[in-house]
């Protein structure tokens, strides 16, 4: 089969198509024939040498597809069957091994594109708003980079779940996308401090940012906020002071998918499945795409996300 | 009646048994003529000058008592009726006002003493172990401080649910306190370093040190793992590695009782009689009393845990 091969360690633009074999099936596996892989910032690391590939996953990139099931292994699964697929690896390919649990099924109406392009930002934002700091409906929730894949997707959640959203964006044509998508609050970072706009409000925190407003979203928290770290674009060590944490009985928790065992991503496969799919199909939430590419381009696909000019997601068509 | 007042801001040698006003009751809330009442390191601070009171509390040191309900108000508790309370304040007093929601039975068989004893632990403990992280049966529990009042419980609440609990304590002699209460895994920590014993192994952390043991609870958490801070004797200001947290997925609460509402405290309150009272009835969990002193010998009491010479609690008699 045809898949994205990087040929010099480090380097995103080494990455190119090759012809590789088609992976072998473990038990509870399905063959998926991928029709389109979506696009993440962990890619691009990963391409660095900054996210490390879990033991026994596919060196090949690519968290989420939408495709077809090609082989169902020993599963009770149909051949033919549509479906999208949350990955640990392997989706920047014609074909990838897929364990059951990681199956979902694709919205009614929905192309092979947009199926791909929500997998896993749809995973990621209620495993960590949802199921770990439990959002309520009468809370403020402040999502960093509001104008990004996790972010257009965060607000339109807060929003069908009937919560005050708050975004931060560094443009004025970014923080028009999130209002246009519901958000409340917009916060230019680059003309504002938030942490000053939202003292003591913010109930939920979905962060991309890490040390850099490690400081800042403690200020931000209201009593009893759960800020929730995915991301570490301004670096890893920060300053914590406890002291101001524990005034507002706060939680921080740093997370990742990728990481998770196959037990854990098939609960928040199946939390999702049952939690945002109604939203999509009724379109309170609707995919951001910024535009697809031919695999071939998985290259240029990273080096757009590295200039940070994409607003909602990049998709690739196998 | 008498009460005890501190006579010199910041100077916990000021304390003093003084004529005061009975509490006036609010809606809600008993007048409690107080038997005996628990001595916490939150009091210490107190008189120190480092734990402001909440809005409306009692100026009176005192966080928790046993005694009797000698005016019901417009409630509908019994006059007479023995009970331990959770307290905001007051407690080193002869009457307390209590809201209706703090008020607890006395387990079966317990002393006014016993009882005063672990009404603050049990709360703090469950509150933060139970409730906020989720402690489970195969857990590695690993508790700051051992020997003290907050982990002579913890270590007994841990046993009780099944779970192997690891301790650090500063002396051969406190060690060997928590071995007897069923410690699993003894540290101490002027002799050997805990992240490294218990590296990657701790599911749930409950500290008393706050900064200073920051970076290595980080590194002695397990996958998932959740640490709860509820003291900051080390310090308050840390460095927080987000990297190294999300790489085990973690979770850092800092948390404190006395702040909260109403509401939410007898929300504590009610879970930790239900979970925890059947555990003191059947004397699987047992109290730790280092000593009683009488009312009039508060600024005595304090002192002792300033020196850090105690094990287990001390309680007021009144």
């Amino acid at each position: 089969m045809q898949a994205i091969v990087q040929t010099e360690e480090k380097v995103t633009a080494s990455l190119e198509l090759q012809e590789v074999p088609v992976p072998t099936l473990k038990p509870g596996e399905v063959l998926v024939e991928v029709k389109a892989a979506g696009v993440n910032r962990a890619d691009l690391l990963q391409t660095q040498g900054n996210y490390p590939v879990p033991a026994g996953a596919s060196e090949i990139l690519g968290l989420e597809c939408a495709g077809v099931i090609v082989d169902a292994g020993d599963t009770g699964q149909t051949v033919g069957q549509e479906v999208a697929c949350l990955l640990t690896g392997g989706g920047y390919a014609q074909y990838v091994a897929v364990p059951e649990g990681q199956l979902m099924p694709i919205p009614e109406g929905y192309s092979f594109v947009e199926a791909a392009s929500i997998v896993e930002v749809a995973c990621t934002v209620w495993s960590n708003i949802g199921m770990l700091a439990g959002l309520q409906k009468e809370d403020t929730f402040l999502i960093h980079g509001g104008a990004g894949g996790i972010g257009t997707f965060a607000i339109q959640m807060g929003k069908a779940l009937g919560v005050t959203v708050a975004v931060t964006a560094g443009s004025t044509e970014k923080l028009k996308t999130c209002k246009n998508l519901g958000a409340d609050i917009l916060i230019n970072y680059k003309e504002e401090d938030f942490a000053e706009v939202l003292k003591n409000k913010a109930d939920v925190i979905l962060d991309i940012i890490g040390a850099k407003y490690l400081s800042q979203n403690v200020k931000a928290m209201a009593k009893d906020a759960h800020m929730v770290v995915i991301g570490m674009q301004g670096g890893v060590k920060g300053e914590l002071n406890l002291g101001h944490l524990l005034a507002k009985r706060g939680t921080i928790s740093a997370t990742a998918l990728r990481g998770r065992d196959e037990a854990d991503k098939a609960r928040i496969v199946s939390s999702t499945v049952e939690n945002i799919w109604p939203l999509l199909q009724s379109k309170e939430i609707t995919p951001h795409i910024d535009h697809t590419l031919p695999l071939a381009e998985a290259a240029a696909a990273l080096q757009k996300i590295q200039d940070g000019t994409i607003t909602g997601k990049l998709v690739l068509a196998v």
